[in-house]
């Protein structure tokens, strides 16, 4: 299955990012929803490469072609395809190091995969660039969830130890996701921000990368949405954040800090407010209580490695050859992937709750 | 889908807490293969209660009699299907808080998920109990790949902030795991291992609860396996291991750390050593590159939280009639799941390694 | 995936006709339906073998005990695990046969497909026991499609070349499939089931056995359920009732008399009756245009091949060592499995439609 | 997942009649599989109109672009896509139709289930010109089976009720299958073709259409591929078979002509041969007992019914005013599907065995 994800509704990525184009298929999403293009546009840019100095400053022209599924701009309810053409590409800067495996990359775990077969250039299907589709898959399935109320929203809770503020894992509201949102360097604390940016400067300049840690939430989401065993939330979204090359870890609510926690810390005592709402006092649960939502904020978060791809040289093997060499790569690569992974992690949770919403009685 | 699993093995679990019985239908599995039943029960009495402090007096006679798809001990090739009756539960415990939540429970988001008609007595189809038939599941998936070199093996890496020592990532090796697999508290260093049973002791006589964190190892898997995008073995491994109740993160390889890593720091140099193998210096990776098996050893951690159910009086609401009130569970219960949760963890990696073993060539 | 069927409702039967017992788990029913497990018997008891001379003497208690998913006679959402205990089997009668092909039969293709591993006593996996499971199955399907008025009823189309009446493809009604599921024998004309019994046992007694045609028909699905290219209503009801063992075709509607016909003759003009109903003059189409009902009665014919367990000499093979030989089958055995399998044909396309009503909007 | 199947091969089709482009997602290709483009191009022009009168006189410039998968021209073995543009199409002749329903078309089907949103132009998404992709996709399949001597050929066996010969289903040969597929016509019998074509001109230029049976035949598959119950070749054939608009009906081997017989003229007897091949007297096996292969060759049968668009007026409803109505179809139609359909049956069976034989040890 692959680059299939086949749920209540399927996604099926295809692509390699030196062939002729990258893209995505959409099934089963609901018929009649309207999509202001527009904001898959601005969906997009936001994982485009930034003007600053986090980023390569290879231009991509990612807006999608919509193929099929949209008509008179609302979707018809048969499979929603787009595709980005691949134009601004320097295979050139990858000739020399075909069967060199690069560190962090999937180089010589491809090899192996396909028997040699795989287009390597520039990573092929393996590359970064696959996550476009998959944001513009996002893209589409967040407008259909916030015209219902629900708002995902991700920031960068870290990089090489810089901390921004967190969410306010009771609380986080619409307004905090938009705010975040709306910024080019998506952190809550601005001057965290402004630390960050200098530290990936100086990793940049030092021929070197850097990870990070990106926090999401998800509010509004009704009680009841996920199932239990293999199908719920949390499996769910992990298997999609998983997609993200980079990905290293994922945590839910208190995430790894349950490990160091008493019961009766831990547990989220359960109260019905004024207006007859069931909340919750405390949210280490992260909205998600055997796999199924509980009516509270769902956040979670997500490790990031340090972009495999530095200009130093580094010692690896020929795997044609089976002997030891030295690599340099060349190209253009962002010295920190963490600021262009926010969009793809709401992305991956956007078509997980919208999956999961399309079992929600009269959604 | 819910409680079926399907991918090249198709699983399906199926039962309740206090229903007639519990079990798991295991599809496509390999035919032929010899299964030794003395071992799956050993592995099965791993994840029983244990005699020391750290959990429940319960007895659970847990091994699984077997419907089909062994004949003569070989697996038959068709579904194979295994199931643990119902005997010693004490269902008149939980008739008083049938409609109380229980915090950290699946009751309240199972009631909203279900209307209500779901069988709550003990948890239902969302308790621990269910982990009995993924367990067995593993089991016969470990058999299969152990006769083929491949080996899985967890232990209590911490309770409660009481840290075990690691697995060595780059050198961890079979007679490391069977090391740990044979001891009744698997821990690597038994000293730690007496901390974390006095420390759980006290959480236990305070009415109270632990997590922890459990590392996982698997060795000798060749370089190769697995999927890029939605089937990588990261992938695969978080949506079987969130299956387990109480898992709230799973990180693999250097995981979380790598948020304060540079590159090339976190890159792992490939060499070639003396007798042609391709390896890796470190393994930060965690055996995975790509979502692809490197022949490094697979290695992750998941983040377990305290047992849900304590003895102490606890607010909450009851939500039949959505008004706060206070529960005072009864009932005997681990005062920490984490010992029973390790072949558990096991468990879902075998199943999730076989599964991608089934496409390497000459398996 | 094999003997699991993974769509809105997920499937999965397991068992050997010789094990210890076969069932059946199905996962995603909506919570709350209730179950007369008094009907659910009766839907059995047509599978039975008849008293009458069409069928094997044998007794099969086939009352499945049911381990779960169902609560105070309600579906509780998860998975409903029911299974039948192999009890009244004569394992000696097939002793002698292990490795002779019966013609018609699947044991060398079986033993093929799982290099000689599978389970052949009585023909394993691949016996029309099995069938009994799918029957429960449907049963279940059936009330919770009933309770929204959508009934499904088979009658014997026709046994060796003696037809039954038809069904009125534009008229069928609920009275009519009462009418015919409440009798012994299903057929509509009583004096032509009188002549088919009397074929059969002419076979019967000529050591031999008889195919047939089982016609199936559907009323008051909503028009719009089911899905273009591979889910259409087509496809998974093909899909399912291949999954009857001697089904040899299936055809839709008019079937493969549309292959005479003009289009002036075979397209079915619409019409809004006085009710406001949309309708059509004629229903060559069976209900189902583009995979997606239309409102009239889903209606479709299905092939049964003779039994092929027959009691006189057949030339054959011996599969283990490649040589020729002859076999003359022992035991008991169904003259002509058409009967029986009427309701098998009814339990698979209530999976079907339920699987797709699920999709239906306020279903 | 309506246009998506899943199974050991996945494929997405995506795509309206008068949207920017119709195509194809295909994952889990073996990887390194060289593909003779010309050959492609060669299968799918015999789905492109035909020159003779049997079909429509527009041009299709349906050679796909690839947009992924294919690199040195073999297959990489990550998801293989190809797309077409839609060109050569007059949405006019479509403009005043929009409402009424098209009799044996999915018009009001398809308005019911997408509630109104699908595009309805040229039939959208259930346009017969959605079996594009789905040729291009068997063509690929084809390619790697014939490297492995696995030849499959369709052709036309009936039209209107003139019969051609048929396949011998015991011998039917590769030299069969190429001797009729390189025909314009493809029937055995060429006088039979001459008449059907005369019998096509006449209902044409009666503005009216036929049906017909097409027959088809796959060799050299090898005993012991497919699966019991809901994985065997009938039912993966089936499910893809129907998803070829105007399908109404699927045999395999003897089919419903199985209804006549008696189980000692139905059972095929087994025979070993002089080489050791285990094989059949006769075929009404078709290829497969027990949804495995059983080393004779797959013959199976399937009913098209007419073209539905017919150019003479139908009276028909207006499906958004609920009021009756009357059509006349304008636009250019085949008179006839059933050449054009031949390959897409050869493609969907092309894709089943493939699928299929990807779990075939030695592969």
């Amino acid at each position: 299955m692959a680059s299939f994800w086949n749920n209540r509704i399927s996604i099926s990525i295809f692509g390699e990012s030196h062939g002729a184009a990258i893209g995505v298929v959409i099934d089963n999403l609901p018929a009649g929803e309207y999509i202001r293009l527009e904001e898959v546009k601005e969906f997009l840019s936001r994982r485009a490469p930034k003007k600053n100095k986090t980023s390569t400053p290879r231009s991509e022209k990612d807006m999608p072609q919509i193929m099929s599924g949209l008509y008179n701009n609302r979707t018809t309810g048969t499979p929603l395809c787009a595709f980005i053409q691949n134009t601004d590409q320097h295979s050139n800067d990858y000739k020399n190091v075909q069967t060199l495996a690069r560190p962090g990359h999937a180089d010589y775990t491809g090899a192996k995969r396909y028997q040699g077969f795989n287009d390597v250039r520039g990573g092929g299907h393996f590359s970064g660039r696959l996550t476009a589709p998959l944001v513009f898959a996002g893209a589409i399935c967040a407008q259909i969830l916030e015209r219902r109320g629900i708002y995902t929203g991700a920031h960068i809770a870290s990089i090489h130890g810089i901390n921004d503020k967190e969410f306010n894992h009771t609380t986080v509201s619409r307004e905090d996701i938009l705010n975040v949102r709306k910024k080019e360097f998506p952190v809550i604390d601005d001057k965290a921000g402004e630390k960050m940016i200098a530290d990936v400067e100086k990793a940049h300049n030092a021929l070197d990368s850097l990870g990070g840690i990106i926090e999401c939430a998800c509010v509004n989401i009704p009680a009841g949405i996920g199932s239990p065993m293999f199908e719920g939330l949390e499996n769910t979204i992990s298997q999609l954040v998983f997609g993200i090359p980079a990905v290293k870890g994922i945590e839910f609510g208190a995430g790894f800090k349950v490990a160091q926690m008493l019961g009766s810390q831990n547990n989220d005592e359960f109260y019905v407010d004024d207006h007859g709402h069931v909340l919750t006092r405390t949210n280490n649960h992260g909205g998600i209580l055997g796999g199924i939502s509980s009516g509270m904020p769902l956040v979670f978060r997500v490790a990031i490695k340090p972009t495999p791809s530095i200009s130093q040289p580094q010692k690896t093997i020929d795997y044609s050859q089976l002997k030891n060499d030295t690599i340099t790569i060349k190209g253009r690569h962002d010295p920190c992937i963490v600021p262009r992974a926010v969009p793809c992690v709401e992305a991956a949770v956007n078509i997980a709750v919208l999956n999961h919403m399309l079992d929600y009685p009269n959604f």
